[in-house]
């Protein structure tokens, strides 16, 4: 079988090397070219320094871009737009891991972002990125813009009970707490590790951006509201989304379960979590350091009339890298697991 | 001035070690006894290391226990009721940690911690425990109820806008964060290190007892609606209750900075704290490991018509022993703040 | 190709679980049962949570084994010891990760585990597993014991030093920083995790039994002695061996580049870590989670005439059953990698 | 009784920030300016976030300094140098945290730091901030450096030993473990949370500055050889030095306690804490956050004659401001503890 050519744009951040990560481990594909316009010559092992030893593959600038069969973007937000022309003649598909194109209506952009988007006429043409959503369309897409990694575990946790009808008119307050990976490498006063460690702190309570992709995906099934709210915790990685919803009438416990496992009971990165007993009972992002998976749980509070439902992932994998090389699995018709195997660690 | 003469019943916990620490500083106490069944006439300092050298005291078992001035009970729950006539010959004054007289109604006892209450009749003589509240009361008082962690930071951050009628109908949906310490000290699986730590992990989705401190006592102002969830996260000390709150009509910020300003202005551990920008922009826990200090702070979602509120505390002082010395130098006429000057550390 | 068929004894500590994540996605193995006599009809997952949906693999008492191509033994010390004649019934193979035979003398069984070896006669059968010291006769050998975490470590980086004769007469100063996961998954108020979070606890300043196994292994190449001191540090998964060398006579930098380039330059799992410039200049356990390579880095202080060296690992891995099944890869003529890929994430 | 009146120049750094923490609170010190060149009229609450609604002070520019009774220097290294005339013509007494006037040797500094120290004449006129060594001098210095962090646990955990000639030929190898508050409030690509993070790092391997000042206050009872190295651990304060000593004899461990009992037996920051059970049987950073105390403790190795001494704090307080604050209650005639009662947390 004749390898995928694979091209990453921007592979230096944490995006980029959870990229690499995966992809020099996948069976069909061959990562060509990695660029970086801050490391260009440097070994791809001095940068992230897990590969070393790993890979021959050095950075290479962004001039040198040629020709291949897919590109992983992994530019900040605003940069791959800005430049969607120039990336779309090099590759007949494109993975896009930003915020560019994940939006279809050009009036979210000016309302969550501040930016007037400058090709409204591509929005359309990408499909997101989220499988458990729109398996057949990535399957057939050229274009694929990548979820974000907090819509990711809303998204999961809240889609089968909204398709249901299940999350009654006052929507879903849900919570996400984040580790630090999130953030990107670049160093600053509220991530320098003195002041980062040991933190549980509000960073975003209310008008988070993800909140548009989950509106945007939830509401294809009728309106929804989603009330946000992000907290930073002492982790590197690992997110979990716990979401409140208050459904129109009692629901009982069989019901959701049997919600969650038509939803998810064939999915092969999604499992749901809840046990009565032992340390583990619901979903736990740890378990999810580096691997593909989101794990999807939920416990009734009737005395509220309240389902609380839990969803635990790695951001940098089922939030970013990996989810995107699981669009690029069904786009090339490759297995939907295919270098996406790892398991996770216990204890860690 | 006499010291107050103070003994510690159960004194080898983490309230207990946290009880002492205060107590050996305070001017105005003298701790003539501390008791522990499982150490007893063992020095102080070799169960709570961090007090090696601080103090001759070695712990007594309670056969020993003998008059005094006041009783810091830190019993498990449910021994502080059975045992209480015994505790009420031998002090005038006493100050429970546990949560045996924190409800008023019995019928509470049997639907939130599954037990009938062995002495309802002495319900209503003890304060509930939160100085903000009932301070005058406090002050008059011979026997307090010192407050559950949880329902404290829940508390303080609900009560000012319970009070001005801005808590809708809908409630609140208060998720708390929480360190290692609230669970006390005795080892078990869950709380073994290579489990906990790293860990971001919903321990009590639903149905936490807290959950009836905090209705009773913003209750007496008016029905109210507390959906509760707890999430342990990896930290030792601290808490962090985000509160999201949906008032009926739009609320202006300024209206909200009034109703806390008003409420807290004067508080001695109270702070509000919102900034525009720094890293420290809302209440963070870390920053209150040591004192006795509540930081609470707010955030207007105006497109989702929500106000996110949040309170940071040290679970074992503000949230345990430090609440219950706060306590202690209202019933005895001591300033407020006495032993309880520790203005926290940074960075840590 | 038949896979081997596998049975794990005393499969749910955190060696079993590393085993299981390991073997269940090997390609030449099978694992067909494993045993636990704490868990006997569970399901692996719920014990490894990690393994969820992994495997339909349940816990066995060792009343049900039965013959098979390999064993690996996870029993507490002692305990292979005592069972040994049963187990050498049921396989032609087996990978003991106890202590009970990495001693070739039974005397130092007695100096350093305060036991009397029931089985001296089997002392001499087994071969040490550290494939870099062993290779030749793990491929050949029936019975492998896997070397201590610790052990593995200060082998690795002292062995060239000591085979080229520059570890001076005054020996190597070795300091072992190491996670929680060391000490498995038996709960105590040690390991308590209020108690041992932040932690930096001399927890074995001399005495360490896995000392024992260092001078065995470097000893084979004339008289050496290593003074040993373990602390143990806010980790779960990771140790740092930092030796301290004092060579009888200045040595080049060059000189040990070389000596350390020979040695490992075609090991597949230990890299030389020494960078002049960025963060990971030398090696850091965390890098290594969850894969089996070992790190090893230096640094002269020509001051002192001294050689600081590192050697980075994690401890469950290559100290533990990652290289139990890198030495079974030898002894089954798979390539010495199979199952073993994993790269490590970063950040983490 | 008047109290001191105190600038602190370069007050928002994490030094400062301490000594502003303990100054606050010091019944007989008054901080009348704190300067800061980045935050000129910022509240000092701001910019260190646990003293917000504890003090009213502003940081005001170095330009507005005034005469006053005592300056507390915390500059970065090179800059008290350049500018000292300027500060002995404000104030009668100066504590400089810098090293700048620590070594007595100007070779010294060109030696470990690599620059011509401007103003040589004035080394001599400085006493060495270790009152546990230079008491007497300190109480009648009008001029007082800071020691080090790492130098202060080196010093103290081999003081007494040296002195008692029992430091052999081959001197002591130290190595000390440190946490990320040593390196100041300055993001970098290594201080950047998802990087620092359960970080195990061999950081200066060699060649630390800090043994500069080891040697020369060790070197006063004789020639002495260290070999200093320093690790990295994930802690945001506290340092643990080891040292690992080779008496030319062998020692009695009842020996090795009278000689500390009989150096630290009445100090009243330094504790001898060595226990045969218990979790904490040997000194614990963690439990000396924010405190000025120093733990120290032994295990001998009679089987390799060698000596293991730890020694314990908190690299900002006994390793900084709280030990400057020690030598300013000396040179002031306050009690020694005054200001540094904080005992100290646990759990924690």
């Amino acid at each position: 079988m004749d390898r995928v050519r694979i091209t990453i744009v921007g592979g230096s951040g944490y995006t980029g090397g959870e990229l690499l990560r995966i992809l020099l481990h996948h069976p069909g594909a061959e990562v060509v070219k990695v660029t970086s316009e801050r490391f260009p010559g440097r070994p791809v092992g001095q940068v992230h320094p897990n590969l070393r030893g790993r890979t021959e593959l050095r950075f290479s600038s962004a001039e040198t871009l040629a020709p291949c069969d897919l590109l992983f973007l992994c530019l900040p937000h605003g940069e791959t737009a800005r430049r969607i022309d120039g990336f779309l003649s090099l590759a007949p598909r494109i993975v896009d891991l930003s915020a560019d194109f994940r939006l279809k209506d050009p009036a979210d952009y000016e309302k969550w972002y501040g930016f007037a988007h400058p090709r409204p006429d591509l929005l359309g043409r990408f499909v997101y990125g989220v499988p458990e959503l729109h398996r057949e369309a990535i399957r057939r897409a050229s274009l694929v813009a990548a979820a974000g990694c907090n819509a990711t575990a809303t998204i999961l946790a809240l889609h089968p009970l909204h398709a249901a009808g299940l999350v009654g008119e006052r929507g879903a307050v849900v919570e996400v707490k984040v580790g630090s990976s999130e953030g990107g490498n670049a160093p600053s006063p509220a991530t320098h590790h003195p002041e980062r460690a040991h933190c549980l702190r509000s960073y975003k309570p209310a008008g988070h951006r993800h909140q548009a992709e989950v509106l945007q995906e939830l509401g294809a099934k009728g309106p929804v509201r989603v009330h946000f709210s992000a907290t930073a915790v002492d982790l590197v990685r690992g997110l979990l989304a716990t979401a409140h919803v208050f459904p129109n009438e009692p629901v009982e416990e069989k019901q959701v379960w049997r919600i969650y496992r038509q939803a998810y009971g064939d999915e092969p990165f999604v499992r749901l979590v809840k046990s009565r007993e032992g340390t583990y009972r619901y979903p736990e992002p740890k378990l999810l350091w580096g691997t593909n998976g989101c794990d999807v749980g939920f416990e009734a509070d009737p005395q509220g009339g309240r389902l609380v439902v839990m969803a635990a992932l790695d951001n940098l994998v089922k939030g970013g890298a990996g989810q995107a090389v699981q669009c690029f699995n069904l786009m090339h018709g490759f297995p939907e697991t295919a270098g996406l195997e790892f398991p996770g660690l216990h204890p860690v």
